[in-house]
């Protein structure tokens, strides 16, 4: 009896480690045990390197921490409790900053570097579930703006193959600087969170177009940067010529491609645009002056930094925005949502800059949403729920979705 | 008129100079200088790890070299020339190996490792051209087989969108060993060569269904192989597990799930298979136990090796290929195509093996197509020639794509 007690007191131990130990990451190569992450948010990394004399690592927005060697030539370090989400990192090994070789790559930063993700308990709105599923598609087209081929993804809903008379609206939707189009497929799982959300009933099917958002006019090359820092009007202008061949390459040669190519309702009314973080500030920059082709408009993680505008500067409504929040009863006609997020745990300057701009929007009585993500910082996290509220919101204006069918 | 020769002899060296000079590879993340290759072939690799004691390349396929410490912290190494195409690498870091963060990352070996690309001179047929192009679209789709959400690509060719009622005869592609769904899609340009070759009208229209070829029976647990070689029973065991698995996941639940969400011509007359390395394996096992399914078959650089027969002993064609080559006639009538090809410079017994097979079917009077791709490895520049190849091959026969119109 004393002996089944403690056969049951050990179970229950084994069962209660198991339960709160480490597992090896989704975002792992195939039969890769590290990273592991447990129920905590903690992260184990690991790296062989037998012959280094220093290994650290670095979490982009996380702990940068030196690792400790073992006596197997493996180096190894945990991370306190982090947020739930993708967390970028790379390895310094003597001094060589290279991507973790046990994790897949993901485009950030400028490069193809690894990333771990922590389940966040008890949801599952961009887990792939036995929902109908839609596609992503890749498609090239030849810009005369930027004179290359440009690839881009394409989300079709799950019905997009069933219901040949149907048409769609579309949400344009962009990655951050230092990322490509693929951001929104591998690290936001765009194609799950929409097939639930479709499938639940909460979102109007729609086509997502995710291009690059790293444009550059035909013929022009980035001057040389050395010495000039962000704030500096080499810096701003060449920023400028960016932003300003990505607005022509969407306006003039990508939405009349998928205008052309896919099944859309080829009006303002039907046309929504969103970005996060320099997606963001092009998303304001493109639709703002372009209200003529776009009625729905959201800002991830970005929005306060307008090129060219001091932010210690109130905004002056008459010629901000492209003066087009001037008079908010013409604008609420015209644009069926204006949507602005930001994670709680962002940097001061960015949390702030977007609280402010919500609380100016208040002021000059501009109808608007204003979301904060709770614990997450400048991650996908906060963009996956982002999306996962700003989707919804989508295509809902009386006329829309029902001429269409 | 001294000077103006001199100027001109001079701007023509500087114009030769620049014409035979390294460049950044087409493989480069955007922005990164290295790795630079030059016309004759040769690969310039320089990364920088100041405080490192020893760093060197590793060419899968290529030179294995230690590089050259620089006084500004970065380690260079020039390869001699080598053969036109795309080359795994990696680089070690005192004892850490780990990918070039200034390459993009391809999947290759079981993780995100590095590539350079080296263009063949003279030769365009997988390059984005001015031409109608396909889409590369990804599916989901749930394997009873294998107990999970299984990730696909399936390339449509550019009349599938606009043509509504034609249907499609399908070619399914598999990759190599250590490789996944992806390599035949950034790899391999598949749809950049389809999209040419149709467009010449050489090539049929086709879809082509490119699946994951890592499976395993859903809830089996691959064994520890530690200490256990390629050759053991225990290995070659659990490879006709997984080779199985992935039989069994593409005839019961691929093949039904791309015939009813596609377009497709859903007989064997309409159905074709290769694969490389693996993926040939994979094919031959597939195809030769289902020619009820297929008719098109084709080996790049991996048939020989078949699991668990002994390579020294000659085929015996009553059971070899599941008996079905033991009356030529028969399989001549009822198979359309049967390819295989391999490249001049891959390790000897691969290539032997494969020129062996080819002389085994000319004895057996087995009607077949050999191709050997000159001067390349084991690697993708053989394939896309493969493809290249084997693509206008498919669905000529009479009946084919006459019905389907």
């Amino acid at each position: 009896m004393k002996n089944l007690a403690l056969m049951l007191f050990l179970a229950a131990t084994v069962a209660c480690a198991q339960d709160t130990g480490f597992r090896p990451a989704s975002t792992n190569v195939p039969g890769a045990d590290f990273p592991k992450v447990d129920l905590t948010g903690r992260v184990e990394i690991r790296i062989k390197a037998p012959e280094a004399n220093k290994v650290s690592v670095n979490f982009w927005s996380g702990p940068k921490e030196d690792m400790t060697k073992m006596t197997d030539g493996y180096w190894m370090y945990t991370t306190p409790p982090m947020a739930p989400g993708l967390h970028y990192y790379t390895i310094k090994i003597d001094g060589a900053e290279v991507s973790d070789p046990s994790s897949y790559a993901y485009y950030g930063g400028g490069k193809d570097a690894s990333m771990v993700e922590i389940p966040e308990s008890g949801v599952d709105y961009y887990d792939v579930k036995n929902v109908p599923h839609g596609e992503i598609r890749e498609i090239w087209y030849n810009s005369k703006i930027t004179g290359d081929w440009r690839h881009a993804f394409v989300y079709t809903p799950p019905d997009y193959d069933t219901r040949m008379k149907k048409r769609y609206p579309v949400l344009y939707l962009q990655h951050g600087g230092g990322e490509d189009e693929t951001g929104w497929v591998r690290q936001g799982r765009v194609n799950f969170i929409l097939d639930n959300l479709i499938a639940a009933g909460k979102a109007k099917p729609m086509l997502i177009v995710m291009a690059n958002g790293n444009a550059q006019p035909a013929g022009w090359k980035m001057p040389d940067m050395n010495g000039k820092g962000f704030g500096s009007p080499e810096f701003q202008e060449a920023m400028r010529h960016r932003m300003q061949a990505f607005e022509d390459d969407e306006v003039q040669v990508l939405i009349p491609y998928i205008d052309s190519h896919f099944r859309t309702v080829a009006d303002r009314d039907h046309r929504a645009m969103a970005g996060l973080s320099m997606g963001g500030m092009q998303t304001f920059q493109v639709t703002f002056n372009h209200l003529d082709l776009f009625s729905y408009i959201g800002g991830f993680s970005g929005v306060g930094g307008m090129i060219g505008r001091d932010p210690n500067q109130p905004r002056d409504f008459k010629t901000d925005f492209n003066g087009q929040l001037a008079d908010p009863a013409t604008f609420a006609k015209k644009v069926h949502l204006l949507w602005i997020g930001v994670g709680t745990d962002e940097p001061k300057m960015m949390h702030d800059g977007i609280a402010k701009l919500h609380g100016e929007l208040e002021q000059q009585k501009v109808t608007h949403i204003y979301y904060e993500s709770p614990g997450t910082n400048h991650e996908w996290q906060t963009w996956r729920r982002d999306l996962n509220d700003f989707a919804p919101r989508l295509f809902q204006a009386g006329t829309v979705n029902t001429a269409s069918r």
